[in-house]
């Protein structure tokens, strides 16, 4: 799909909302590091991977940044496309890697059973795959048909593993202490709410939803769910993680 | 060997596995940095030669992807040869340390004599150097019979180090607690199956395919074998490691 010209506002509103995902994900990195002491051994791997997951989506973010502002050249107060091609594929790479790692970080924090959720974590990390290269295929092919039927392809996987987890988290809700049972149940919320908005801006262009504005609010839409997805549900995890280990004695150095 | 032409399809593909191998180290690198304390004194120097390679590697990938975009620009649809030379010859130079570090890292974790360790060391650093040499001087005759002979006496000291590596790992498997054996075993498959990419793709050219999906097809095999041999294979490294230092009774703080 081509890029059409934009107004400076449509430009700028996509530039700040890629720079307002790095500034999150530059936040929560040092957040993570900072106090991944204050996570008994048990559950510290969870932050661990939450910075790891930081700089990888960072990494991203300033990838799809530069290609944004190599897309794009103004004249006449308008932003004309240079003919270099706006990378989105980016973020399929990104999800490559870190929709595995974030339900790492949730199965160590969620989890009781240590075996139970490392063969979980294989199930999940092979549904996130077929998701995420299903529905690259469908992103790159030219075909609409052809489109939709790797998209519908690409939700199966996608469906499993919303439900495997939501699923997951309830099932573990008892092993959470009270004070961050509510936060571990929103979870699930947050979960549905931020992946739904991937399946429903890949639709934007089979419904016909082509204009400059909707190619700004599905880039506006996506920024906004891997800052919930990504740096929010690493927080409310690492919260989960702290507050269990408290209660089970932990004291930080 | 020149370049052809390339499709935006082929050109994003090796881009995008570029790409995928930068966020993959930087990630590696982030989690061997936060969880070195994990690994005890004695097997610890393998968590920091792990961040060494991640190092290395990670700035080599972002060298030949700068070279990857210098080499080409778009024009109708297509991208077309800058004549700016795309500089592969970067992984040669970059196994010439990684290799040697590789191996060092397998020695300290899976021995359990150190001075024989030092000695098998020696001798894998020459049989790398050896290796890459070779290879090198083959990878850039340009008489497809030197680029042979070359080949076939590169191929000496790099069947030479999969054995003996291969060896070694079996033969230091009782040192290894249980509970990471069977990684450790594993490690020998991985070894054969990522180091046989890079004589796979050395052949194209021999074996006539030189086509611009070849080409691509063997970039991509370049990147995942590196993924693989450097980034996975450090981290099931580690994972020993971690092991190790549980077995021996080591309490990170």
């Amino acid at each position: 799909m081509g890029l059409s010209e934009l107004t400076l506002g449509q430009y700028q509103t996509v530039y700040n909302a890629l720079s307002f995902v790095i500034a999150s994900f530059l936040g929560a990195l040092t957040y993570f590091i900072l106090t991944r002491n204050e996570v008994s051994p048990k559950y510290r791997s969870a932050a661990t991977i939450a910075s790891v997951i930081m700089v990888i989506a960072g990494y991203h973010y300033f990838r799809i940044m530069n290609s944004w502002t190599e897309a794009f050249k103004p004249e006449n107060n308008l932003y004309h496309p240079t003919g270099l091609y706006f990378n989105s594929s980016y973020r399929y790479i990104d999800w490559l890697l870190t929709v595995p790692l974030l339900a790492a970080e949730l199965a160590i924090v969620t989890c009781s059973d240590r075996a139970r959720s490392v063969s979980s974590l294989a199930k999940y990390t092979i549904a996130a795959g077929l998701m995420i290269v299903l529905g690259l295929v469908g992103e790159l092919s030219t075909d609409s048909t052809q489109r939709t039927i790797w998209a519908v392809l690409s939700t199966i996987p996608f469906i499993y593993l919303l439900v495997s987890l939501w699923i997951e988290i309830g099932k573990n809700l008892p092993n959470i202490p009270e004070s961050a049972r509510r936060s571990a149940s929103n979870l699930r919320y947050l979960l549905v709410a931020t992946w739904g908005v991937y399946p429903i801006v890949y639709m934007f262009p089979d419904l016909k939803l082509t204009s400059a504005n909707w190619f700004v609010a599905g880039q506006v839409g996506f920024c906004t769910a891997d800052v919930f997805a990504k740096a929010l549900f690493s927080l409310i995890i690492h919260w989960i993680a702290v507050a269990r280990s408290r209660a089970e004695g932990f004291k930080a150095a």
